[in-house]
C-alpha cells in the first residue's frame, strides 16, 4: 500500500508529503497531521525523537507523540519517521559514535514499534561513511517491513566535514562531490538491500539531465523540494523552473513521491491520466517475465488473442507484403502471375489475413501456404479460411517448417518468429530449415533483423533477481517492460541475420564486443544489466522493431529483454564499458552468453547455456 | 598424486619437466619420455596435435600418439599435453576464431581420453581474450579432473599483437603490459575455477621482486626455464642468475613446479631438507580450520598436549612473571613478602609450572590459585600437584573467572587466553572479569596485545572457501598455516586491550580504518582477504607474538587468521586498499565485521555475527 490514500491510478507516485521541521512534541503532532492533510498534501515527514536527546543509562526515549495519540492505520499512512539528525556514526570521536548508534538503533526500533512504513536516515556528515553503513546494515537484517531512506542531496552544494585528504586516490574528490557516490558507496556495503532507498533533497540548482538520469534506476522514494528550489511568479506565488518541472515530471513518470521541506502549500501541476496503451502496461512495469520457447512449447489460445491485437505489426506486415509483391510481378503481368507465398508460422491465421489484404490493395494473385506446427492453432485455422471463403486461395499445412516436403517453391516467406531480442526464439533456425522451398530468387520477409543492446541501472530489477538467491536466475534473460530504469549509453547492434542466407558453411553463432562511452557530464554509474532490442527490415523500407530510437510507434507485441549482471559493475567517471555477446548453437539447443570487460572483469554468464538456453 | 614419481617429502614442487618443442610424431614419443626420464626429469611437456592441422571436415585429428604407445600410469604421470599454438580465439578473422574453438576442444577431449593430468594452453596472443576465456571456461564446466594451465610469459618482452589502441582506458597499456593483468583478467572471466592454473614462462629479464611477489598467491603449477633464462659460467656449463635462484626458490617454497624450454640437462641446485618445524607444519598449510570457541566449547586433552609443547612460549611467560615479581618484591622483602599470583585458565598447569620457576629464579615466595573452569582439565591439575609436590603453594579452584569469588586480591593475574586473532577467543571479556580480584596496583600478564592485519593474493584459500557455495564460509575467520598466499602489504596494528583496564564505561567494542599502500613497483593486484596476527606484551620488554615482523622464532601455538572477501577485489596499480575492522559485542556474543571501501566497496561482511561468532 502506498503512503496516502487518495483515490487514483496505480502508480505510488501521485502522492506528496510535508516535511515538519520542528520537533512536533506531544499532542502538536496530530494537529499539524490534520493540517496537511486538510492542506491537499498525504504524509508528514516528522522527528520521532527530541532533538537534544542523547542517551543516559536508565532515560525513557524522550519521542515525539505516544503511540496512542495517532491510530496505527495514521502511524503507518501517514507519518514517515525522520531520524535525529545529529547523529554522526562515522566522527573521530568515539564517544559521539556509541551514543549515535545507540540512538539511531532504538529510534528505528520505535518506529518498528508504530508500524511506519519508512524512515529517513540523516543525510551523511562524512565522505566516507563505512560505520555508519555498518549499523544500518545491521538494522536492516532484522527489519521486517520498514524501508530505511537514506537523505541526500541531490547536487552536494556545501562541502562535508571532511576527510577527504586521507584519502589519496586522485579523482576521490571529484567522485565524492557527487552524492550519487556516496548513495553507491553505502548500498554496495549494504548489499543492495532492497529496503534501503533514497530521499532526495531538491534545491536551487541541479546538476545536468545526465547526472539526474541516473537517479531513474535507483530507489528513489521521495523527492524532497527545498524551500529554495521554488521561484516566485509574477503573482507572487511560489513555482518551480523549467528544469525543476521536468525532474519533478521525471520523478512522477518513475513512481516516486514529493514533498516539500517545509509547510507551504506548493501547487503540485496536474500530471496528465495515463495514455491507453500505458495504462495496459501498467501492470507489467519491472516485472520479470520468462521470454517464450514457442518452438518447444505450443502458445496458448490467450497469447495469440493478445499478439492478433497488435494492428500496428499486422499493417508494417500487409504494406511490407504489398511491396514485394509490386516488385515481384510488374502491372503488366498481373494477370497471368499468381505469387506463391508462404506463411510459415501462420498461427491462427493473422499474417494470412494480411498478405491476402495486400494482394487486394496491389490487384495481384496469391497461392498461400500456411504451414502452422501447433495442432491447436490449425484448428483456428480451418475456421478462419472457411468463415472467410478463403478454402480457394489457402492450403494449411500442419507440420514444423523444419521438416515439411513442400510440393513446389516460393515466392515469398513470411514469417514472425521474432523476439525481443531478435533471434532469441530461434528465427535464424527456423528460416534457414524453410530456406529449402524458398525460389533461389525468392523473398524473405523479414528480410533481416538486428539485436541491439545498452547498458542500464535497475536496481528494482537487481534485486527481484537477487531475490531468488541463486545464480541461474542471474544468468537468464528477462522480457520485461522497462520502467524505473536509467539507460546509461545509446543502445548499439549487436547481431545481425539475413533472409534467405545462401553463405556455404554459414553458421549461426555469433560473437560481438561492444563498447558503450557514458555522456561525459552523468558521473560514475552502476550498471546491473543490458536492455535489449531489435529491429527487423520486412521488406526493403519497411521495418518494425523496438529499439528506442527508432521504434515502430504504438507497438506492443514486444517488451525489451534484460541481460542481468551477477554482480553490478561500478563504471568510473571517464570509463566506457566493454561487453561481449555470444549466440551459442549446440545441435538441440541455442542459448547466449555474456560478460564485461571494462571497466572491471563479470564471470562468464551462462555457460554452456547451465542456466538459460531455447531449444530447437 | 603430483606428476612423476620420486620419493621425496609431500611436497609437489621437487619434481621438474621438460617441454618439447618439436612435434613427436609417432613412435617418437616413447623415446623421448625415456631419455628425459633417465636424464633426471619427470615429466615431459609435449604437444598432442600435429601443429599443422586445421579442422576439415570428416578428418581424423593427427594426434602424436595413439593411446597405446604409452601406458595409461605414464600418460598420467609423465606427460603434459601441449595445445596448439596456432590456436587464436580472439582473431579478427571469423574463420580462424571458429577454427581455433573446434580444435581446442578437440584436444582437451583427446587429453582427456588419456587421462592427462593437465594440458597447457597456448599464451594469449591479445591483451584483450574474451573470447578464448569464453572458449576455455566452457570447457572447464566439463572438466572432472584434468587443469588446465595458461601459460604466460613472466615479464611480456615483445608487444603482442595488438589491439591497445581499441581501448581508451588511459593506463591499459602499462596495465596490460604486465602479464599479471591478463591472467586476472582470464581467471575473472573464468570464475576462479580451481582447475583453471598458471604456467609462468621465465626468460633472461626477470621483473621487480615485488611484481614476482604477487604470483606466490596465485595458482602457478609450473615455472617453464626459457633457455635464455641460463647463463654460461666459467667452465662452460649454463647456470641461473642470483635473481632467478632467488626466485626459483621462492617458487619451490611456494611448492611450484619446474620445466626447461628444451632438452637441456639443468642441474638444479639441490634444496635444504625442511626444518623440523616446518616438517610438522607441512600438513597444514594452507588447511583452514575454525578458530577455538574456548569460552563455549572444552578443550581436548589432545589439543592441551599439542600446546604445552611450545617450550618457547612457556619460556616467555616465566620471563614476564619473573620480572613482574623483582619489580613487586625488592630485594630487601625478599624473606617478608609472599606474592599471591592467581592463573586464571589453568588448563593442565603449564603456566603455574612457569611461575613457580619464575619464583624459584627469582627467590621470591608465591601463593597461586589456579583457576579453570573444564573440570576434565582441574582433574590433571590435581595430579600434577599432587605429583610435583606444590600443595602448599598451589590452589586449585574449579570455576569459571568470571563468577568465582576469590577469597583474596592478587598481585599478579596470568592468563594465556590469546587466540591467533588476539582478542579473538575473548581475553578482553574473560580478564574484565577477572579484574575485580586483582588489587588496584596489581600486574595483569599480558598487560597488552594488539592484532594485526594485512591484505593477501590467496586464490587457493578463496577456491577452498567458494567450494562450500555459500555465504556463510566467506564471512568466517580461519585459522590456517598461511602458504601458498602473496602478502601485499605490510601489517598494521587493528585493536589493542589494555589489562587492566579501569576507564569507566570501557567497551569492548572497537571500530578502525585501515589504509594499506602497496609497493610502486608492485603492480595491480586481487585481494582475496586479509590475513590477522597478533602481538602480545607480556609484561614490560617481554612481548610474545605471530606477527611477522617481531614474531617470536620458533614458537608454533598460534598460526595466522584468515579474514576472506566475498568477492576478491581488484586493486589497480597505485591505489591504496581501505579496509574497516569491527569488533561488535552483545550480551551472548562477540563478532567481527569487515569491509573495504577502496578501491572498491565490499559488502559489509559478516553483519550481526550472523555467519560467525564467538560465545560468551
Amino acid at each position: 500500500m502506498p503512503l496516502g490514500q487518495r483515490a487514483g491510478d496505480k502508480s505510488d507516485s501521485r502522492f506528496s508529503g510535508v516535511e515538519v521541521l520542528d520537533f512536533p512534541a506531544g499532542e502538536c503532532l496530530p494537529a499539524v497531521l490534520s493540517h496537511s492533510l486538510s492542506s491537499g498534501f498525504d504524509f508528514l515527514l516528522a522527528p520521532l525523537v527530541d532533538p537534544a536527546y542523547r542517551p543516559t543509562p536508565g532515560a525513557v526515549l524522550p519521542v515525539a507523540a505516544s503511540d496512542l495519540v495517532l491510530g496505527p492505520s495514521q502511524w503507518s499512512s501517514h507519518i514517515v519517521g525522520k531520524l535525529s539528525e545529529w547523529i554522526d556514526l562515522d566522527a573521530e570521536d568515539e564517544q559521539l559514535r556509541l551514543d549515535s548508534e545507540l540512538t539511531l538503533k532504538q529510534e528505528v526500533a520505535w518506529a518498528s514499534h508504530l508500524s511506519l512504513q519508512a524512515c529517513v536516515l540523516p543525510t551523511p556528515r562524512r565522505s566516507s561513511c563505512g560505520n555508519y553503513a555498518r549499523v544500518v546494515n545491521q538494522i536492516l537484517q532484522g527489519l521486517t517491513n520498514m524501508q530505511l531512506w537514506l537523505r541526500l542531496p541531490l547536487e552536494k552544494s556545501e562541502p562535508m566535514d571532511g576527510d577527504h585528504d586521507k584519502v589519496k586516490n586522485s579523482d576521490h574528490m571529484t567522485e565524492m562531490d557527487d552524492s550519487w557516490e556516496l548513495w553507491n558507496s553505502f548500498r554496495l556495503l549494504c548489499e543492495h538491500s532492497s529496503q534501503l532507498c533514497v530521499a532526495l533533497d531538491i534545491s536551487s540548482t541541479l546538476p545536468s539531465m545526465n547526472s539526474l538520469g541516473r537517479w531513474f534506476g535507483e530507489p528513489v522514494r521521495v523527492a524532497i523540494l527545498q524551500t529554495n528550489a521554488f521561484l516566485t511568479n509574477a503573482r507572487g506565488y511560489p513555482c518551480l523552473s523549467k528544469r525543476h518541472q521536468k525532474l519533478m515530471t521525471g520523478f512522477f513518470n518513475h513512481s516516486v513521491q514529493t514533498g516539500c521541506s517545509q509547510v507551504m502549500k506548493a501547487t503540485m501541476k496536474k500530471m496528465d491520466p495515463l495514455p491507453e496503451q500505458e495504462r495496459f502496461e501498467i501492470n507489467y512495469r519491472d516485472f520479470l517475465q520468462s521470454p517464450l520457447q514457442p518452438l518447444m512449447d505450443n502458445l496458448e489460445a490467450q497469447t495469440y488473442e493478445t499478439f492478433e491485437k497488435d494492428i500496428v505489426k499486422y499493417t508494417q506486415y500487409r504494406r511490407a507484403v504489398a511491396k514485394a509483391l509490386v516488385d515481384r510481378v510488374p502491372d503488366d503481368s498481373v494477370s497471368t502471375t499468381k505469387t506463391v507465398l508462404m506463411v510459415v508460422g501462420a498461427g491462427r491465421g493473422p499474417l494470412v489475413k494480411a498478405s491476402l489484404q495486400a494482394a487486394e490493395e496491389t490487384g495481384r494473385k496469391l497461392k498461400v501456404y500456411a504451414v502452422e506446427k501447433n495442432p491447436n492453432a490449425v484448428i483456428t485455422l480451418h475456421s478462419l479460411v472457411k468463415l472467410e471463403g478463403w478454402e480457394s486461395v489457402v492450403t494449411i499445412i500442419s507440420s514444423d517448417m523444419r521438416c515439411w516436403n513442400a510440393p513446389e517453391k516460393a515466392d515469398i516467406l513470411v514469417s514472425e518468429l521474432l523476439g525481443s531480442f531478435g533471434d532469441n526464439e530461434l528465427s535464424p533456425e527456423c528460416l534457414d530449415g524453410a530456406q529449402r522451398f524458398l525460389k533461389p530468387d525468392g523473398i524473405s520477409i523479414p528480410s533481416s533483423y538486428t539485436s541491439f543492446i545498452q547498458p542500464i541501472t535497475a536496481s528494482k530489477l537487481h534485486n527481484d533477481i537477487k531475490a531468488h538467491k541463486d545464480i541461474a536466475h542471474f544468468e537468464t534473460s528477462y522480457v520485461v517492460k522497462l520502467h524505473r530504469i536509467a539507460p546509461l549509453s545509446p543502445p548499439q547492434p549487436v547481431f545481425t541475420f539475413n533472409h534467405p542466407n545462401y553463405t556455404p558453411n554459414a553458421s549461426n553463432q555469433r560473437y560481438t564486443k561492444l563498447q558503450f562511452d557514458m555522456p561525459p557530464d552523468m558521473g560514475s554509474c552502476l550498471v546491473h544489466g543490458f536492455a535489449g532490442y531489435f529491429d527487423s527490415v520486412l521488406y526493403k523500407d519497411v521495418h518494425l522493431g523496438i529499439e528506442p530510437s527508432t521504434a515502430t510507434p504504438n507497438m506492443f507485441s514486444w517488451f525489451p529483454i534484460f541481460f542481468p549482471l551477477r554482480k553490478p559493475i561500478y563504471v568510473p567517471l571517464g570509463s566506457p564499458i566493454e561487453a561481449h555477446f555470444w549466440r551459442c548453437c549446440a545441435p538441440t539447443k541455442v542459448w547466449y552468453e555474456w560478460a564485461v570487460t571494462t571497466p572491471s572483469q563479470s564471470p562468464i554468464h551462462n555457460s554452456n547455456g547451465r542456466s538459460h538456453w531455447v531449444g530447437l
